[in-house]
């Protein structure tokens, strides 16, 4: 039995996975601030599940962390969650000392990844090649690659949120101009639109749906910005689906139809771009999934697994897959 | 004893590749028009080769030939060689069946990929990621991964040069505006100089130096469209060098220079641009570079190798990559 958590910034979810990969149990709950409540929110869960499965919490093998922040690959330290007031915080020691099972943890995006490409079913269907691309505060993607979590050589593979594909466009936090995640991020959209309101990219689409020219033209800018991305990610990676998730698309298909017609308008444009398909290999995760807490949950499970030696010092890429999925 | 060539619109390069993957012998001369032209070379090119090493065609043990076209993995069929007069062409029957030795076909931008991580050494220092961007006529980049070529689900992986990185920039012949090949491809720059001289892009340069509005416009959106290529190729796929090459890349650091300015620029506006190191990662294949000649010998040396049964019908990417690059 292995767990896996997927700690946002606002709830947690946990879940308990079986031999077979499927989910036993559920339990979400709000998020505590700083690290001390982050592991008190952990570690509550850890028992909630125990009990409601009746068993003890040694009798899980592994615990999957994923969190919004860096995450050095195969182990347990999380820095600069910045989300959830965690500066830096080692989990294993935090968790895995004081409960007595092996935890790993891993940047959500990442984990999302993990878990979405299980739940897609991929790795029986079809080409096993899967990105997941996160639209929330910021834009990030995570690549699914022959099966495995592909995270490049720095470590800084799917950050498709700071290429810039506008030079006039809006400027960045990151201080480029026309950034993918200035046009679609739910962070730099709700400054645009410098509007008090709960839920500011609803707001927008309310707002453009009623005419109003400003609202229209961030909603068209989030449609390029989730377009750009699209295709970045399928002309230079070409995996064979690209899977969306994140806090913006709660707003579900009234996101995605604007996307699917401007990936339309470039494939109208171009024979090349239409024959890549991009419109069909585009999906939305589920309202409620729970990939990202189900890919923890596997990442974690090369936590139970002995280390073998390594076949060269420098070779680090391979031992990042090892650590990391065990596909 | 592997041959290798790589198979261009005006010259075709030929190499014979030892047991250690070195060179041992290297001959080049114009190619033929036409698939029969095209295949007389190559026999040619065979034959001189046989004899200045002393041996018999048939002590080569296979023969990778890269060619600026569509090639199915792991075939030796190549279709759409339009630089070469060639609608499509059996290498296997118009070159194995000959003479008796096992033959594999590759795209040229993929095995120059290879070629040039083999020459890089990569896999003996660092992390073994590399992506060829190739600066032809066209821009396409080849990627190196894990040590195996990445080709991607459908075969489009690298397909750069038609990611639009500016949606006010110049029409490409793809049907959009603002390709990264638009801006840095060979023969957009000629269409937009539309002079008659031999070489436009030196051109463009020379009258650039010399205060041509026009020129520096394209030398400047030439220098965007490189530094984008390198961007979205490390962003999104995180490789650890970009290498590049190509009829463009002549210029050296020319060129080259003005692609770091660039790329500095970005840095300088962004500290996470800055924290990629992006400049430091970009290295010039030299000119003359055998690269996609040895690299299409090593792709040949799987022509070698019995096939081993599929796993699973539906993974076809796994085959894929037991096809093309024995590293």
């Amino acid at each position: 039995m292995r767990l896996g958590f997927d700690v946002g910034g606002t709830k947690t979810d946990a879940v308990v996975v079986g031999a077979g990969d499927e989910i036993v149990a559920r339990v979400r709950r709000p998020t505590g601030w700083g690290a001390p409540e982050v592991v008190r929110t952990i570690t509550e869960l850890v028992d909630e599940l125990a009990a409601s499965l009746g068993i003890q919490r040694s009798q899980f093998t592994s615990i999957g962390i994923g969190m919004p922040g860096q995450v050095a690959p195969g182990s347990a330290t999380v820095a600069h969650a910045v989300n959830l007031g965690v500066d830096e915080l080692d989990l294993g020691e935090a968790i895995g000392m004081a409960l007595g099972v092996p935890v790993r943890a891993e940047n959500d995006v990442k984990a999302a990844a993990v878990g979405a490409y299980a739940l897609h079913g991929m790795g029986r269907a079809r080409a096993d090649t899967m990105a997941y691309l996160n639209l929330g505060t910021g834009i990030a993607a995570g690549f699914v690659k022959g099966g495995r979590l592909w995270r490049g050589a720095r470590g800084t593979a799917g950050e498709v949120g700071h290429i810039s594909v506008d030079p006039n466009g809006p400027l960045c936090r990151c201080g480029q101009r026309g950034c993918i995640e200035a046009f679609c991020g739910g962070g730099a959209i709700a400054e645009r639109w410098n509007r008090a309101v709960a839920l500011p990219v609803l707001d927008v689409f309310d707002a453009a749906d009623a005419g109003d020219p400003a609202a229209i033209a961030l909603r068209d800018g989030l449609a390029y910005g989730v377009a750009s991305a699209i295709r970045v990610i399928v002309l230079s990676g070409d995996v064979e689906t690209v899977v969306l998730g994140g806090g913006v698309t709660a707003l579900g298909d009234r996101m995605l139809s604007r996307v699917v017609d401007e990936l339309a308008a470039g494939a109208a444009a171009s024979p090349f771009l239409k024959s890549l398909r991009l419109a069909e290999r585009v999906e939305l995760l589920p309202p409620g999934s729970p990939a990202a807490a189900l890919g923890a949950a596997l990442i974690g499970a090369a936590a139970e697994a002995p280390v073998a030696p390594e076949p060269r010092s420098s070779d680090r890429q391979r031992s990042d897959r090892k650590a990391v999925f065990h596909g």
